[in-house]
C-alpha cells in the first residue's frame, strides 16, 4: 500500500495500515464509536516523526487524531474515517528536572505518575493529579487540561503549564512560553493549546511547574446522614477560609458500592467525604475542617499518617470500579459555582428518579465539580435512551446553576452538541476563526469541539 | 466637526475632538511619546458607549487606543495619529462580591485596591497586587496580565480571571470563560484577553477570584552584605521549600536612595530583602525563612503585625519615588529562572560599568522577576544613549539566561522590536495570525506588541 511504503521509509517509530491498525486505537474510554476506521496508525518514535506525520497527512488529505493513552472521556481521541491516528505516547523522556528552578521537561508520552515519582526524588512533586495519573499521559492532560483531586489548592494542569513545544498543522515546531514562573512576552499561546484537544496542534513536550512536597497532610473523613447534608459540609467548610488540598465526596450509594467492592463491612455508611489539609499550616487548617464537619455529623476520623490517608482514600478511589461492575457507565462531569453543589446533588436526585435510572454522584466538592455517573445494564437499549435523557436533563441543571457542562473531561465529540448552549454562538464563532488561524486546512482532529 | 456630532448623538459619557483632547491622553507613564495626536477621545459612561465608539471607529478609519487609568509602563496606551482614545475607566462599578463562592464581577474601571477593600468587609481579598494597585484599573492590569508582590505565592492576575466581557472589532460583546473555577469547554479565550494590551478587544467587564484573607501574616526583613548575598539567600529561601507571599530584593544603592528620600538614618546599610508568609503555617514558615536568612547575615528583624510590617515594607515602596527625584527613569522588566537571580544582579552591575549608567535594580525575587532601573539625569543626551544600550544589555542578559524581556509590564511599544528575538519567528507569525482572526481590520493598538 502506498501509504505504508511512503511512510516506512522516513518514519522511525511504526506505520500500521488497514486491517493491522488494532481496534483499541480507533476509541478512547468514552464510549464512543467513530463511523469508519483510520486509515494509518503512526507511532512515533521521536518529534521528527511527528513532523513528518503531520505533513504526510497534509499531503494526503488524511486528518490527524492525535492519541496518548487514550484514556479520554470525551471522544476526542476517536479516528473514524480518513483519518491518521497519532500515536506520541512513545515520546516518554523526562529531559529534565531543574530542582532549583522548579521545573521539569518532559516529553507528552510521560505519565503524570512517573513524574512525580522522579520529581520526588527532588522533595518536589508535579501537582495535578488527574484520577488516571498513572496511565495517561501529560500530553493527553494537558490536550484536555485535566483536573484531578488536589485542584481545589493547587490549580488544575494549566496552572502548571509553562510552555509547550508544538507541531503545527505546516510540520513547524513551534516553542510557546518560557521557564520563569512570569511573562508577558506576546499572546498566552499555552493557555491556548492547553485544553484544545488536539484541534490547533501536537503537543511534543512541555515545561511544567514543580512544586514542594508539602511538609506534613492531614486527612479527614466523615459519613453525613445524606447527600446534602455532606454538600452542606463541603461548602461551610470551604466558606471557613481553609484551603484544603482535597475535599471529595461521595453519595451514599456510591459508598455502598464501594464498600462492597472493598469487602469493607462496617457500619460506616451514608454519604462520605474526604478531605486533606497540607503545608505548614495543616494541623490547623484540619482542625477548622473538622470542627465544621461536626456541626454537620458526629462520625468523623482525623488521620496524619499516610497509612490512615490510604485507608480513608480507599473508597474514593474504589468508586468508579465498583459502579463499572454493574455495566456501562456514562461519567459525567459538571462543575457548579461552590454556593450550589447541595442544589446540584439534589437536583440529580430527581433527574435520576425521573428518567428511571441509576445515578450515583461523587466528584471534586471543593471545585463544585460533580461526576454524576449513569450506570446503564447491558443489553438494555431502553435504559440506554433514558440514560441520555437524564445526561441532557443533567447538562441543564450545571447550566442552570452558572455552572459548565464539562470540568475537567472535555467537549470531544460527546459534548459538542451542547457546547454553543453553554458558550453562546458569538464565542463559537471566535472559537472557530481561532481554529482556523491555526489549522487552516482543518487537518486536526475534525469534527471535534466545535 | 463630523466626528463630534455624529458621535455625541449617541455616546452618553463625553466626545472630545482635537485640541480639546487634554495631552494626558496621548501616553501612559512609559515615557513613550507618539507621533501625532489622537483625532477623538471617548470616555465611555457604559457599554454601550464602548460598542459604539469601537463600531464608529472601524467605520471612520481609526485605530482604537483604550486606556484604563493610562499608568502602563510600555508604552501600551500611547495615542498617536489617526487614533481614538477609548477611555474605559469611568466604568468602575462593582457588580457584584460573591462570598460564597469567593468571585466578584467587576467593571474595567475598578482598581484592585478599591475591589480588594471591597472584599475585605466579607473576609476575603483580591490577591493580585500591582504597584499601581491604587491607581490603575482592573481592564489594565488583565491586560497586561500584570504581577505584583503577591504573585510568588498567589499568581498573576491571570490567575485570578475567571472570565471577560470584551467588546470586539465589529461591536459585539463576547464573553469568556465562567463563574466555576474549572471548566474546559471550548479554547481558553479568557487567558488570551489577558495579557493582549488591548490589540484584541476591549475588556469591559471581569469575573475575578477572590480569596480568604490569611488568618496570620509575618513579616521579615534583612539586610545583607551585598545584593549576590541577598539574591543567593532569596534562591536558598525558595530551595528550602516553603512559599513565601511575599519576597522582595533591593540592591544597596536603592536602600539608600530608599532611606534618604523616608529621612531614615540608620546604620541598616547593604542589599535588603522583605519576605512575608501568611496562612495558617505563617510562623512556622518564617522560622523557615528567618533561619535561612542567618546563613547569609545577622541583620534580621521578625514581625508579626500590621504596623510593623508597614514598617518593614516602607523601604521596599519608597525605592521607586526616591529614583524619580534623580530626572527620568527607564524602568524594566525582565524575569530569569529563579537559580540565575544572582547572576542576573552580577551582569546588571557589570551593564551599568560598562555603560557608565546609574542603574539600581530592585524586584520581585521570588519569581526571578527584577527591575532594573536606570537612571538618566535631566537634559543629557549622551546619557539617554547609554541607557538605551544598558537596556539592551539588559535584555540580551534576560533571554541568555533563560529569561523574559518583560515578565509583568507588557511589549506596548517600548519592547516590540526585542519580541522576536525571545519568541522567535514562527511564534511571531502564529501570534499575528491569531490577532488577524479576531481583528481582521487591524483597529486594535496597531503597532502595539507586534
Amino acid at each position: 500500500m502506498t501509504v505504508s511504503t511512503t511512510l516506512a521509509d522516513t518514519i522511525s517509530g511504526r506505520v500500521l495500515v488497514g486491517d493491522d491498525i488494532p481496534v483499541a486505537y480507533r476509541a478512547d474510554r468514552s464510549g464512543n464509536r467513530p463511523d469508519g476506521e483510520p486509515r494509518v496508525l503512526i507511532i512515533a518514535a521521536n518529534v521528527d516523526d511527528v513532523r513528518r506525520a503531520v505533513s504526510f497527512a497534509a499531503d494526503a488529505g488524511l486528518s490527524v487524531v492525535v492519541r496518548g493513552a487514550g484514556t479520554g472521556l470525551a471522544g476526542g481521541a476517536s479516528a473514524g474515517t480518513g483519518s491518521m491516528v497519532l500515536d506520541v505516547s512513545r515520546l516518554d523522556r523526562i529531559l529534565e528536572i531543574s530542582p532549583t528552578d522548579e521545573l521539569a521537561v518532559v516529553e507528552a508520552g510521560v505519565s503524570a505518575a512517573v513524574l512525580d515519582d522522579a520529581a520526588r526524588r527532588h522533595g518536589l512533586r508535579y501537582a495535578p493529579d488527574p484520577a488516571s495519573a498513572a496511565i495517561s499521559t501529560i500530553g493527553g492532560n494537558i490536550a484536555t487540561n485535566a483536573g484531578g483531586l488536589r485542584c481545589v489548592k493547587y490549580g488544575v494542569t494549566g496552572d502548571s503549564v509553562l510552555g509547550l513545544n508544538v507541531v503545527l498543522a505546516d510540520g513547524r515546531l513551534l516553542t510557546t512560553g518560557r521557564r520563569t514562573v512570569k511573562g508577558v512576552a506576546g499572546f498566552d499561546l499555552t493557555s491556548l493549546f492547553t485544553g484544545s484537544e488536539g484541534t490547533l496542534g501536537v503537543i511534543v513536550s512541555a515545561t511544567v511547574r514543580l512544586q514542594p512536597l508539602p511538609v506534613r497532610t492531614v486527612t479527614i473523613a466523615a459519613h453525613f446522614d445524606d447527600v446534602e447534608a455532606a454538600a452542606s459540609a463541603a461548602s461551610a467548610v470551604l466558606a471557613a477560609r481553609v484551603r484544603p488540598a482535597m475535599l471529595e465526596l461521595l453519595d451514599a450509594a456510591s459508598v455502598r458500592e464501594a464498600q462492597d467492592f472493598l469487602g469493607v463491612r462496617t457500619d460506616a455508611a451514608g454519604a462520605f467525604i474526604v478531605a486533606q489539609t497540607d503545608g505548614f499550616g495543616a494541623e490547623a487548617e484540619a482542625e477548622v475542617v473538622a470542627a465544621t464537619f461536626r456541626e454537620f455529623t458526629s462520625r468523623l476520623t482525623v488521620g496524619a499518617d499516610a497509612a490512615t490517608a490510604d485507608e480513608l482514600l480507599a473508597v474514593r478511589r474504589a468508586a468508579l470500579p465498583a459502579l463499572q461492575r454493574h455495566g456501562r457507565v456514562l461519567i459525567e462531569d459538571i462543575a457548579v459555582p461552590r454556593s450550589r453543589i447541595a442544589d446540584a446533588v439534589r437536583r440529580i436526585t430527581e433527574i435520576a428518579d425521573r428518567h428511571a435510572s441509576r445515578i450515583f454522584t461523587f466528584g471534586h466538592a471543593g471545585d463544585g465539580n460533580l461526576h454524576p455517573i449513569i450506570v446503564i445494564p447491558e443489553h438494555d437499549d431502553a435504559a440506554v435512551e433514558r440514560a441520555e435523557a437524564a445526561a441532557d436533563a443533567i447538562f441543564s441543571t450545571a447550566l442552570d446553576l452558572g455552572g459548565t457542562i464539562t470540568a475537567e473531561h472535555g467537549v470531544g465529540v460527546l459534548k459538542r452538541r451542547w457546547l454553543e448552549r453553554e458558550l453562546g454562538p458569538d464565542s463559537v464563532e471566535i472559537q472557530r476563526r481561532v481554529r482556523d488561524a491555526l489549522d487552516p486546512g482543518g487537518l486536526f482532529n475534525p469534527g471535534k469541539v466545535l
